[in-house]
């Protein structure tokens, strides 16, 4: 089947290659600033347009960001029974429902960015279609794509978004602040590293309640006291919120 | 040198068999029960007591519960001009300097369990000693157990310790509340794996804030309303929170 895809975003930059590597043809790189589209479709030798009439391939994929889905979805001529798909996890379907009657969702739940390029092969993707036939053949390029495939509906999908942004986003909050306290020490977060590894390996085997360790869990009040002692104000009051969190989750 | 570990905690379960690896002999696995002792000393073929008075060894070190380090170390007669080492994070070297004029630190900075042997070749050790002659053994014995070793005071160490309750104790709340929105919504925290390990890979390379992604910080309200709408309200509040913390961080 012929594709195209519209953005050439962190998505993008993920998805092409691996559409290339599972032996799609990839008909159109697609957006509105040409600059911008040269690099990624030079690299995979792809055309490139910002023409939406040109595309007329079986399956149109916008990797655009969120708030543009429904204004760049408007453009796509609905003549050629095209099957649109988004890629946006917090984006319900309804969207690509009001201009198209074939259309899907394939959501790649990971953390993408351009400087690391992440294989497909492994992430979650999480699918979704109009109707059965729509779905089918979402489920078949999927398939193709990664070796896990998940159908989830719009409202699953928000959900899965919102708690991707807590391990993911607010994460990596928690490393920034680490960051933070070693460079007012004058140390070096580099020594941190191997703990941060260590702290995700755990929970690829356990839960993250069984994995939960420390002073907030143990109750160690005077450990909790040193450490406030050491802080400064800003950081003793998001140190004792979530301390506090831990124990009202554990009923501390 | 010979060694004596008193302990058989998470620490012990990595350090003992570290110990061994570098060629060390241990004369004693030293504890208040016996049959607590017995397993980690069979599996190593050490020898274990609760006697404190027949720990002759050149290096003692104390790996118990931050708040029995002082107790224990009171425990150890001073005549043999042992060296006394402790392994807590949290703890000043002026409780063994109490009662040992010999003393140091020994502090691993990663999280250890029972459940997962850790190869302490790859853990950053922080080392402290009460003076010159006691630093340079303690170097020694790191640098024979890990190839990352740094001296640190007291006052630094309890500062890394914070840091380390960030990136790990808080880490890991995040990723209790990911699981927690995963079942609440019937989903398998499973496919969130991949995005725990990459979040964390991420700043193996790059610094916290340079991995930064995500709706708060892009202050993307359409994002952050649909997920308040999608969150019950104690998450809805935590989400908030965390929020705001990441546009002060950034000043959005």
């Amino acid at each position: 089947m012929s594709i195209s895809v519209i953005g050439n975003g962190n998505v993008a930059f993920s998805l092409i290659p691996a559409l290339i590597k599972a032996n799609y043809t990839i008909d159109f790189l697609v957006g509105r600033n040409l600059e911008h589209l040269q690099p990624l479709a030079s690299q995979y030798d792809i055309s490139f347009t910002n023409d939406y009439n040109l595309i007329e391939s079986e399956i149109v994929i916008i990797t655009v960001s969120d708030n543009a889905i429904e204004t760049v979805s408007s453009h796509l001529t609905a003549k050629s029974n095209k099957l649109v798909l988004h890629t946006a996890g917090s984006v319900s379907l309804d969207i690509l429902t009001k201009n198209h009657s074939s259309c899907g969702v394939l959501y790649p739940l990971q953390t993408f960015s351009k400087t690391r390029p992440i294989d497909i092969g492994t992430v979650p993707l999480c699918i979704e279609g109009s109707g059965k036939t729509e779905l089918a053949i979402i489920q078949n390029l999927a398939q193709n794509l990664s070796s896990s495939v998940t159908q989830i509906s719009s409202s699953e999908r928000l959900s899965i978004h919102t708690a991707a942004v807590f391990v993911s986003n607010f994460t990596n909050l928690m490393y920034t602040y680490g960051a933070k306290i070693m460079e007012d020490t004058g140390l070096d977060f580099n020594i941190l590293r191997p703990l941060i590894q260590e702290t995700a390996q755990k929970v690829m085997q356990l839960s993250p309640a069984e994995a939960q360790t420390g002073p907030a869990l143990r109750n160690d009040t005077n450990t909790l006291m040193l450490h406030n002692k050491q802080l400064n104000e800003a950081f003793t009051k998001k140190y004792n919120t979530l301390t506090a969190w831990i124990q009202e989750f554990y009923n501390k």
